[in-house]
């Protein structure tokens, strides 16, 4: 029996999840990863081990969303008998202002994790079904929460924050800030690879399905352009990153919108793919080649550069710059744009290393580093579950 | 009869005015310049002459808004008989995208700007209040529209924009921006005394009850904090400044509150006057020195130093610093609080020459001219109701 730590993120039509085993000093080593997409609908296993091994196959007889995560956990636990799982952590998105750090689950974190649904109503909800399915499944075995909002807990006061009546703050409405477990990851891993920059300002940008930059000082967050809920800062796939309160205010009392009709617009509807009308996925727009794609691709990249001037400030000066997520991590392009004509902060690009997609990206001049690092969310789960496990 | 215009800014308590004669090449010369307080309560006239004269009495057998800057404009014809009023320039809120500049008022400009109430509800309706009365009171005379949006006009289509379905910019929800009259005369007044400035980069900063910040490149402003309405970017007296939509439907989803209660507290509860719950005037925050006022204007300069970051990246540098507004003006601490740790972008203060208030608070060696210039909406468009008589 070899012991193991299995990390879960279970959201609206999704579960990823990776197993680890536990080798020397309890470093997590990946043996497993892999989803089951089309959750609720026709849902399917697909996963890759290690070594190189992989399974594509629908998870039959399953109609609802928890019911595909329970077979799928009972089928992992009946076939894989020579391995226990020593904990099992998971991906919750919001941590309110509670937690500020990968906490052990029971009945009291569970209640304070339900009175988290109103601040983030259309993701907390699926977090927490997936804690609830792998409880039923693993019973007694240790259950891990693990924050996308606790990483940004060390923002000072006027980063936590809204201009609004007090009892707002006090009631919760603040700055969380998300994608902490990205941010994390890459705060970690700067420090092994790089331990000077890790010690100065950096601006990390997480360019995803979802997208959030976070400038960070001396390994702590200082501040974030995402806030009370995962709309703010940057335009997304289908989320509109900022927008000015009176819009809202004109599409209730204009339009005649539902407070629904305009979280739809909003969260599924805005973003890259309202901009261009043709996708919501930058691979998609950068071949559209089309008007109303470089406008979207446009935009995108101008959100980026404004807030990169943005946390700068908030940091009084950068070091580095690293770009992750699916779109930092792939698109040269992308990069390359942002950091166009940002000489005047010291960043300079080094074209062909860009192109070449390496880690260093920028000159060996540039006072500025930019570098590119895949990021890992499961692994700073699965290293929080084998902690606490 | 000498030559006159008269500029008015119709508000939703007060009317303001400034009559200016014209002098040589149709140069506008301040004669009288006051307000109407308390309207639509106990109304007041309040003026000054350039000659040192003063009035301060009731507008006695007025009782609304409307009945009071009719009796003003009646006894202003009637007291001035020797002078001849060539034109009237109204500050108009709202210019929608179709008006870059001033414009000669005729009954088809007043739909179009009556069109333009949905985008700002709480304040066109007074502008055009103000052209209504005074057209009454001056049959005939040339009435000229300058408005807020106009200087902005020139923004790209990036910052003219937000992440949203297409539709949306079609009908109007664009990044109009405001204070447009103030901007255009700094960057004019820039024009005179520092045109090497003028030719660059520069940010300038109306920082008043209400505030936003500008930047300008070669005197064509290309981004501003404020977008669609008065609430974006920077927070003000009682305004919130930059919010989540994500709040917005959290105070109508979970907290039940109406459109109107919403606009209501974002409007006229919040801001300096929230965060302190004190007052929404800087000066008495100052004064007052409580950990809530100074958490309050801790938070008003560090969204000006973010949103210097931000327009710095969208001028790709910047080059000048302008305060102006009454706190911008006046304030030498929020000056200083502001500009402390910006030397990162080039920025460093003078310490002794902010304090003494002059035009240049920068050091000589600063790579950043920061100055303090007093604005004058009001020159603005007396030089404007003057070019169209």
């Amino acid at each position: 029996m070899t012991d193991h730590v299995l990390a879960l993120n279970a959201g609206s039509s999704s579960l990823k999840f990776a197993l680890y085993e536990l080798v020397e000093d309890n470093r997590p080593s990946m043996r497993w990863r892999g989803q089951i997409e089309r959750l609720g609908d026709a849902p399917r296993l697909l996963a890759q081990s290690a070594g190189g091994r992989s399974i594509n196959e629908p998870l039959t007889d399953t109609k609802t969303h928890d019911e595909a995560i329970r077979a799928f956990l009972k089928m992992a636990r009946e076939n894989l008998p020579d391995i226990h799982v020593r904990a099992i952590g998971h991906r919750v998105v919001h941590g309110g202002a509670v937690f500020s750090e990968p906490v052990r689950i029971d009945d009291s974190v569970l209640d304070t994790l339900n009175g988290f649904i109103p601040f983030a109503p259309l993701h907390q909800p699926y977090s927490l079904a997936g804690i609830r399915a792998a409880s039923a499944a693993f019973p007694g075995t240790t259950q891990v929460a693990c924050f996308d909002t606790a990483f940004h807990r060390t923002h000072p006061w006027v980063n936590d924050t809204f201009a609004l009546p007090q009892r707002f703050y006090e009631k919760g409405v603040r700055r969380y800030g998300f994608h902490g477990l990205s941010y994390d990851y890459i705060s970690q891993k700067l420090q092994d690879i790089a331990p000077g920059l890790y010690e100065g300002r950096v601006v990390i940008a997480h360019l995803g399905n979802g997208a959030s930059m976070c400038a960070v000082s001396g390994g702590r967050a200082v501040a974030s352009t995402m806030g009370f809920s995962a709309l703010d800062g940057l335009p997304m796939g289908t989320r509109s990153g900022q927008l000015d309160p009176g819009v809202v205010l004109y599409m209730m009392q204009q339009d005649g919108m539902t407070a629904e009709e305009i979280a739809d617009t909003l969260y599924r509807k805005s973003g890259l793919l309202g901009l261009s009308g043709i996708s919501s996925d930058m691979r998609t727009l950068l071949a559209a080649d089309t008007p109303d794609a470089r406008k979207a691709i446009e935009y995108y990249v101008f959100r980026i550069r404004r807030e990169l001037g943005a946390l700068s400030a908030a940091l009084e000066g950068i070091d580095a710059l690293v770009f992750t997520g699916g779109i930092g991590e792939n698109s040269a392009a992308i990069r390359q744009m942002v950091c166009d004509g940002m000489r005047w902060i010291g960043i300079e690009m080094d074209k062909s290393r860009n192109a070449d997609g390496g880690t260093v990206l920028s000159t060996d001049l540039s006072r500025v580093r930019i570098l590119a690092i895949p990021t890992n969310e499961e692994m700073i789960i699965a290293r929080a579950a084998a902690r606490l496990a």
